[in-house]
């Protein structure tokens, strides 16, 4: 964890605007959006990913959905649409090993 | 409520094959696959979109979460790396106003 960027900028060590926190969850904007509204949601807990997940992370998880929603609203995208996503394994292009979720919006999805 | 599809499957209104199924949620194949692996996860209460999610349902989003990941191990993902998404709103790509998660797998993503 002493290597993880995401525990890093959870704990302010890289300097990072968030977009919103809390004691448990952090918002910042993805440094390559893949849209105009692109922010990463992330747990402060360090869990590499969703396979790590167990049933004393469920109150964990339902808050980090409303955080997903709030981000949503703070954005201005709750209305014209938006997409959340997570990838879990190198497979399906996880990069950074710290649980984390993506909130695209602000442009057409298909 | 009436005319929802997702309702209609979650009560047996519409023949379908769960791969999972609890007294909350329920889960089945994509029928309009996009990856080898396409599964769509949904609760059983009609809860129309992200959007329209609360502090109440936070229990039933972890709860949620779990069942995907438990999704993933039953299609032999888990490994292999899966991705789980979900369009809020018409502009996101949302069809069904029916609350519901997309595991993806079997295929490389970037």
């Amino acid at each position: 964890m002493d290597d993880c960027i995401f525990c890093k900028i959870s704990k302010g060590e890289i300097p990072t605007e968030f977009l919103y926190e809390d004691d448990r969850a952090v918002a910042f904007d993805d440094i390559n959006p893949e849209a105009p509204v692109h922010v990463i949601i992330i747990p402060r807990e360090h869990i590499p990913s969703f396979n790590d997940l167990g049933p004393e992370h469920k109150d964990l998880l339902g808050h980090l959905s409303l955080v997903m929603k709030e981000v949503a609203r703070l954005k201005g995208v709750q209305e014209s649409g938006y997409r959340i996503l997570t990838n879990c394994g190198t497979g399906a292009g996880q990069v950074v090993f710290h649980l984390h979720f993506h909130l695209l919006g602000g442009k057409r999805f298909r």
